[in-house]
C-alpha cells in the first residue's frame, strides 16, 4: 500500500499548488482537486522553514520570508502552535516532577520572558508576524504598555513547579529600564512570586543574548542554586554554559535572537 | 482581521476531528466540513509530537505512539519528510560555502549514517515505521542485505562539500561486523569516497552513542582535523564534546537512540 500512497501524495503535493490573497500577502496553499482545506493548512515550505528554526538549522534570520507570513499568522493564532507549547510544557513538567529535589531552596527553574511566559502576540500580530523587521521603538512602546498576556502552557507549568518546592527565575533580554513595567505586567497576568527577575544591565550593551544569559546562569550556580531546568523560546536562552540540568523549546517562529 | 480568523480557525478545529481506518490503525485526520483533506493531512497532536521530538524536548522514547503510526508513515513517505530535510541540506550547504577554508585536507565534515546518508525507511514501512519496538535482530537482517538508499539531499551535500575541498568522515552506530557491507551499500549508492568510516567498536560495548560519537570526535581532533560540520539524524549525533563549528539536525521521527 506505501508505495502507491507515495506515489498519489507526491502527485497531488506537485499538481495542486494555488495562490491565495491574504491579509494583503499572497501565500500558497496546498489544495485538493475539489472541496476546501480551510484556511489553516500550511504551505508546505514555510513549514519546513518553520521546523528549520525550531531545530537551530536555521540561524541568524532577521524577518519571517515574507511569503511565509501569512503561514506564520495563521500558526501562531491557531490551534497548533497552542498544542506544540502543551507537549513541551508537559515533557518539563513530567521531568519535574521525576526530580529528587533536595528541598533547600536552591533548586531554580529559569524561565525566558517573552514569547515564554509573557506572550507579545497582540503587538506581532499588528507588525507582520515577524515579517516586517524589528523596530525597537515601537516594541518598547508595546511592552511598556504593560498589556502582554501570560503563555498559559507556560503559566500552568509555572505553578505546577511551585507547588513542587522549586523556585523560579527570570532572566529576560529586557532591560533594567524595563523592571517596573515587567514586574507589574508579570504580577498582572498570574507569575505572583519568583526568587529572581534577572533584566540585562547596561553592562552588558553589544553583548549577545547567549553570552549575557551563560553569564547571569554561572553567577546564580556560584550563589549555590542548582538550575534543574531552562526554558525559552529562542536556542539562545538554552544554548552556552550553565545552561541547566534539561532545557526546554518553546516555539517562536516570530523572531531569532543570537 | 486576525481575531475573526483566530475564532474561525478554532472553530473548524474543534468541530471536525474524525477517524479514519488507514493501513490497520486508526488515525484521526481534522476534516473540512465539506470536500476532502486527501490522506497527507497530519493529527494535530502527532505533529507537535513530531516537532516536540525533532527539538529535542521530548527525549529517551521507545516507539512512536501507537496512534501516530499512519502520521509518521505518511510523514516519511510523502512530501514534507523530503521538504524538510531539503531545507536542512541547504543551509549547511550555504554554511560550508561561506567557510575559510585552509585547503590542507584536515578540514572534515562528519556525516552519521542511518537515516542521515543511508536510509532504511524501505524497512521501517515493514515494521510500523518505528510504532513497532526495535528487534535488532531483523534490523541487522535488514542491514545485511546491503539494500540502504542514498538520501537524496545528503547525497547532494555530501558531492557539495567534497567539490569545496572538504574531506567526508563517517561515524556510525553500526558495529565493526558490519563495515563490508556498509562500505559497499555506501558506494553503491554513490558515496564514493571518504577519509574516514567510523564503526562503533566493541570496546564501546554498552557506552551510549553520544559519548562513543564524543570520544570519535576528539581522536579525531587530536589528530590534527578540524570538524567543520557535523549532521545527523539524532541529537546525539550533534550534542557532547566536539561537536564541531556547526551541526545539523536531519528529521527523523521513527527512533530515538540516547
Amino acid at each position: 500500500m506505501w508505495p502507491v500512497l507515495f506515489f498519489l501524495v507526491t502527485m497531488v503535493v506537485i499538481s495542486q499548488g494555488s495562490a491565495l490573497g491574504l491579509n494583503g500577502h499572497q501565500i500558497h496553499l496546498l489544495q485538493p482537486k475539489s472541496g476546501s482545506w480551510g484556511l489553516h493548512v500550511p504551505n508546505v515550505s514555510c513549514l519546513s522553514w518553520r521546523l528549520g528554526v525550531e531545530t537551530h538549522n536555521i540561524i541568524g534570520w532577521s524577518t519571517v520570508p515574507k511569503e511565509c507570513e501569512g503561514y506564520v499568522g495563521h500558526y501562531m493564532l491557531g490551534y497548533q502552535y497552542r498544542s506544540d507549547s502543551k507537549v513541551v510544557a508537559n515533557q518539563a513538567l513530567l521531568y519535574a516532577q521525576s526530580l529528587d529535589l533536595a528541598g533547600d531552596g536552591k533548586d531554580v527553574w529559569i524561565f525566558d520572558v517573552d514569547e515564554t511566559t509573557l506572550s507579545n502576540l497582540p503587538y506581532y500580530a499588528e507588525h507582520g508576524f515577524g515579517a516586517e523587521p524589528y523596530n525597537s521603538t515601537l516594541f518598547n512602546a508595546w511592552v511598556l504598555e504593560g498589556k502582554a498576556f501570560a503563555l498559559p502552557e507556560s503559566l500552568n507549568l509555572y505553578e505546577k513547579l511551585l507547588s513542587l518546592g522549586i523556585k523560579v527565575v527570570f532572566i529576560t533580554g529586557r532591560g533594567e529600564s524595563q523592571r517596573n513595567v515587567t514586574t507589574t505586567n508579570l504580577k498582572n497576568v498570574g507569575y505572583h512570586t519568583w526568587e529572581k527577575l534577572i533584566l540585562k544591565s547596561s553592562s552588558y550593551t553589544g553583548v549577545t543574548s547567549l553570552v549575557y544569559k551563560s553569564s547571569e546562569r554561572k553567577k546564580l550556580e556560584k550563589k549555590g542554586y542548582r538550575i534543574v531546568g531552562n526554558m525559552g523560546d529562542q536556542w539562545t536562552d538554552i544554548l552556552g554554559h550553565h545552561a541547566g540540568n534539561r532545557t526546554f523549546k518553546l516555539p517562536d517562529p516570530m523572531y531569532y535572537i543570537s
